[in-house]
């Protein structure tokens, strides 16, 4: 037995355990009402809720995080990711009505947190910062935190380099699309690349080979070999993605059923970064 | 110009519009406080909402509709595809106002329908009646009616030709579900096929060969050559499918990236239906 590895275990200092029974304590304010808060924007900040996010913040270190909301009753089942949290993160621990008065609604899954937004580069800098053969996801115009969320899933899922989005995409930190994309809208690399000849000037400055997915694209998708440097672009559901930009690109298509042509954006991006990550 | 077709568009007799300025009127007391009714159920019948969904079932004829009910403001936009419903579904129109006050929000879409759910077939009659080659889509324990939905959204798309649910799934013609679907729970053909045992009995017995996705499966997706009788099986997020099913059938998996193996499984159910319909 490594009796020196047990021994370090107990040498780490105790959590940073703050309990908190007044839903009025100055300390806790950044987790009042939380829906409120969802609208008008965290400045800078995210919030992050439920075990698996938490979980995974804290396997990356934690050091985006600013502090931790948790039930009395959650504790016990995430003390040991929190244990990998620097000690400068102050854990607030509630009990659950408490917690519920905080945030203005029951927060059945009992763990929330608050972190940084990371500085975000450039896009033509995080691409040029990017290996040889690299997979990029760019978005137009989605709206929808939930396929936000389900988009970053999948581009975190099929190790996708970054997601480039335009500005008229909602915002992936929204707690919302955290939530949906369990975490990855928090660790994928982003950038904001303003409208839709900045973006593609950004990806073919960087020597990307660019696909638009559209059901009335001319390749299908299977047809494409993966390799190089490649960028995936996805537009709205409905419109989908403009007609100049169909016209300006390669576009790609995926069969489907006669009488039902229709995908959900967050599906269509796994089947693309499923097949582009070699998958299939 | 085809005189006649012009002829018999004019001898169309007129939409069976019925006003509706009482949101008391016990005519469209199905409509009535739609939430408590989801809640409480149907019983046999399912809530349509939205143009889409609404103009997928007008293009099959609209048999299964018992009525239907538009705001005066989306009366013009859905005409077209209401003249192609049979002349006995009475179509109530009510202003806008009224229409929130009888389903009880706001209910922005401005329209909806009602309609007989489908008698269903046992398993096997619906199996063996499935082309020699033919994919099955089979779900164990599908709980959340967004995931449902998406999965019969991709089960249209990709033109699978049956969905067998266990006893622990979720209703397909909840009104989310059907929503999130487009539509298309209401057309793909489905069956309740009792405990995981019952269900891969039925697709064992009608000579379909089963794959499992699991994170943990021996085989990848992207090996797996298309034809034949095939059965894709599904199970709940987070726990997947049960032990004794994985040890019962082939295992399948999809290459994620290390570090997050997480995908939502109606993504997933969109990357297998795409490989398995042979698209890639």
């Amino acid at each position: 037995m490594d009796t020196h590895a047990s021994d370090a275990r107990t040498d780490r200092p105790p959590l940073p355990l703050i309990p908190v029974s007044d839903p009025d304590d100055p300390r806790i304010a950044d987790y009042r009402d939380v829906r409120e808060r969802d609208l008008v924007g965290r400045r800078g900040q995210f919030m992050a809720e439920g075990e698996v996010v938490l979980r995974l913040l804290a396997s990356r270190g934690g050091a985006d995080l600013v502090s931790v909301l948790v039930s009395q009753a959650s504790l016990p089942r995430i003390s040991d990711a929190l244990d990998q949290l620097p000690r400068h993160v102050p854990i607030h621990v509630a009990a659950q009505p408490v917690m519920d008065g905080i945030v203005g609604f029951h927060i059945h899954r009992g763990i929330l947190a608050i972190g940084r937004a990371r500085p975000q580069l450039p896009p033509e800098t995080l691409l040029a910062g990017l290996p040889a053969r690299a997979l990029v996801v760019a978005l137009m115009g989605i709206a929808n935190h939930d396929n936000m969320g389900g988009i970053f899933r999948n581009a975190a899922a099929f190790g996708a380099h970054a997601v480039l989005l335009d500005e008229a995409c909602c915002d992936p930190l929204y707690r919302k699309a955290i939530r949906v994309s369990v975490g990855a809208s928090l660790i994928v690399p982003t950038a904001r690349a303003g409208n839709a000849r900045d973006m593609l000037g950004a990806i073919r400055g960087a020597g990307f080979e660019l696909l638009s997915l559209s059901p009335s694209g001319t390749e299908r998708l299977s047809d494409i070999a993966p390799g190089g440097r490649m960028a995936a672009l996805f537009g709205t559901e409905g419109p989908g993605l403009p007609p100049e930009v169909l016209a300006a690109t390669r576009t790609v298509s995926i069969p489907m059923a006669p009488g039902f042509d229709s995908l959900n954006v967050a599906t269509t991006s796994g089947i693309v970064l499923h097949h582009l990550a070699g998958g299939g």
